[in-house]
């Protein structure tokens, strides 16, 4: 527990019915995603910049851990209280500042939900092309955390493209403007970019410029089933050599044809190895003529067949496909871990078989599916906790799966992050200078190690490791 | 001068026909396209990441002055030896070591010049956008120190978009690997980025893993001539909110115009006060299709003539009137200080209003072109330095330009970086307590300040600040 003199400070800062110390509350601000749990020692809602300054001032000077947190809906622990302290969350600052119509830039509060920026933004005729599935519950502030990808960003990139400037609160206190409101600006350190994908280690953004993009005219949705992974694979390349990008390029494996094939009335051959979901955009006549392309260009890599939505509720029926693969995996088991490795496109198929192989010889199912333009998959491991030795075999897992990944010339997260979740598999990646480049970026920012500690880094790194046990998980349902 | 053992050393790591310390090499690596001057102590040309390690390392033992040098044709003084030191002359480094078509990705080491990759990878039906004007002599790794962007970026973004890893040599000599080959990845902090327009003053970039496009189909380019600054500026962002993003917005004011037509024999309507150059991309028939809708929108805000080019060599012409504004400069006075701002796109008639009051009061010409489609404008303040008090006025006329452009929500560098020539401004922009947090970084990778010193940073923070004379110029052709 933190103690009386600081309760009352942070009372005075941010007025009392911003501070919570009781058990509920804390508890409520325990977990996210990942279901692991631990108990901060107060929890805060601040209002403002100023507030925040003042609090990390605060927390600086007595050595007390701060934890940023959106919507607690992270997959790697980012947000945890690994090492108590003063979970501090950003929803109250909730506002829209300005949308900029003439220079497509939107000026944000970081606790505003991304859903909702897009619809208002799409209202005005602009487009806030990062969509990570939990769009409509995470926040801005927690994408730019963990540089939230989706399905659009095999054409429209990342959440880091959409960041132009930040003001963040530094772990010493000091309020610092990062960036601008144009897209070019070569003045100083971007330091914007080192802030996006941070988890939260480097400071709290309190202010972002978001660049914006005019909406497209119209979109258009396509289903692709094919005989092998490999056909798959080779119409997504011979899509992008065609010089034709696609919206999204969203893939299904086996297995996960399979989970909805039981939960749903799906239809689909039964030879039937992959599916590709499709979407492309732009003006409608270009689209039209995309759409016919794409279904050209993939019919020669054993296309069984094909669909394409019409009608607006016709896309969503394809689109409910996919989605219905993480409430089906329940089926299976019902312990899940979500992993979101990335490989060069090409691998996609090595990746896949590979992942098959390691299914078999642990006898545990794993279901794959992802963003096959960008050769982002979420590896699905689904058992059963309960079971003796699991933790063990899901441990064997996750290693080979990461080594495997890495092995191909990957990485062991595309968009969740390294958090807690995946510290310990972050030196497969990065070599020792490496981090060490990292960590000595994280002191001089932040000496005292508050902000967020025991994150990212292995523990030979960080000062305050983060307890390590596997707890029973519950199955989140966006990817 | 370096001591003989250091010398010895340094010829042990590189070979000794690698380094050079005679007068004639000192001075040909004296200077930049600023055309100021610093003479190094040696010259060394190293052929491989682990010679560049020792050499890195060596001096830092040592306290020596480390400069990375591509083709120094920077325009900001990036690459000048302000305290001496050893210039790193990557220049030997310049192989194209892999063009993967399957994944859209080109491995390069950094002393390419970045118009021989570009030609490269179009052979191969590929397509790396970032376009400086210096692209046929600058290499990738000043592209990548300086972040640099061209006319193309309002479309397809500047350097940072494309760089997805790099292979950098640390202020301490350690080899370090940022980012990897694929677009997403979010393990530990971006480097990559925070490395991308540093100058050279975080590392030594010795390998680089670029993203491609795919090469659009075809191209066609608009001259469009406007009887106002502000028709030309509402076209612009009547255009962008149109949905059609063109490859590139380039505008001329009426004093670049003037240029022009003393030089050439350009024959616009007397009245024309801004020239758009426009260029769209895509497949065949958007592209047409898209070409008629740039001129039709743009119609309405007082267009006085239209041209379309129907050849490449009817391009070619449209866009020999862009590029003569430079070279007929000269015309108006020998020297010439070419200022790279930026402002918000809605910004750019106010930004050139107050530069033609700056010019009519303090008497001087100045001539303004650049993109319009970012905001980012090029300022030419023409002058003679060898009229008395001229070094004074121009002090003045920069401060008040750069004053100007970030009152008006913009930056003082779009593209050219600060180095030396701008560290005097960059207070103007970023508040103490954001430089502070610059600063710290710096210090945590190069405790000893040895990578670049003198750049960027004003002078109360770097230790050895660059000497202020304003050296008389002749004029660099390209921008």
């Amino acid at each position: 527990m933190l103690a009386e003199h600081i309760l009352k400070r942070l009372a005075d800062i941010v007025g009392p019915e911003h501070l919570a110390t009781g058990t509920v509350h804390r508890i409520t601000h325990s977990f996210d995603a990942t279901q692991r749990q631990c108990l901060p020692d107060a929890v805060v809602h601040p209002g403002s910049t100023e507030e925040i300054s003042q609090i990390v001032r605060l927390a600086n000077e007595e050595r007390i851990p701060v934890l940023p947190r959106g919507a607690g809906s992270g997959f790697t622990g980012g947000s945890l209280p690994v090492c108590g302290g003063i979970v501090l969350v950003l929803t109250r600052m909730n506002r829209i500042l300005e949308i900029d119509t003439d220079n497509l830039i939107a000026i944000v509060e970081p606790g505003v939900v991304t859903g909702r920026l897009q619809k208002e933004v799409e209202r005005l005729g602009l487009f806030y092309p990062p969509d990570p599935a939990s769009k409509d519950f995470s926040t801005l502030g927690g994408n730019i955390a963990e540089c939230a990808g989706g399905p659009r960003c095999v054409k429209y990139g990342v959440t880091r493209d959409y960041v132009l400037g930040l003001t963040v609160v530094t772990p010493t206190g000091n309020v610092i403007r990062t960036g601008g409101r144009t897209m070019k600006n070569v003045v100083g350190y971007d330091l914007t970019r080192l802030l996006v994908g941070s988890e939260g280690t480097l400071g709290i953004v309190t202010r972002v410029i978001l660049r914006l993009l005019p909406k497209p005219e119209a979109r258009k949705t396509m289903l692709v089933a094919f005989a092998s992974i490999d056909g798959a694979a080779q119409a997504v390349s011979a899509i992008i050599r065609s010089k034709i990008i696609p919206t999204t390029l969203e893939f299904m494996d086996r297995a996960a044809i399979d989970c909805v094939r039981r939960a749903t009335s799906l239809d689909l051959p039964l030879e039937c190895q992959a599916v590709l979901i499709i979407e492309v955009d732009g003006d409608r006549a270009q689209m039209t003529d995309q759409a016919r392309k794409v279904l050209d260009i993939s019919r020669p890599f054993g296309v069984l067949e094909t669909r394409t939505a019409e009608t607006a509720e016709e896309s969503e029926a394809i689109w409910k496909v996919r989605r219905s693969v993480s409430p089906s995996l329940r089926a299976l088991n019902p312990h899940k871990f979500n992993e979101d490795i990335v490989v060069p496109r090409s691998q996609v198929p090595a990746m896949i078989r590979a992942l098959e192989t390691i299914s078999t010889r642990y006898r545990v199912p794993i279901v794959n599916f992802g963003h096959a333009g960008d050769g982002n998959i979420h590896v699905n491991v689904m058992v059963d906790l309960r079971q003796p030795g699991m933790e063990v075999t899901v441990r064997q897992v996750l290693d080979e799966v990461f080594r495997t990944a890495v092995g191909l010339g990957g990485s062991v997260s595309g968009e969740h992050g390294i958090g807690t979740a995946k510290a310990p598999y972050i030196t497969m990646e990065l070599d020792a200078p490496t981090l060490a480049a990292m960590w000595a970026v994280k002191q001089a920012l932040d000496p005292n190690n508050i902000m967020n500690p025991g994150k990212i880094f292995p523990e030979n790194l960080a000062n305050d490791p983060p307890p390590a046990s596997l707890q029973p998980l519950t199955v989140p349902d966006h990817d």
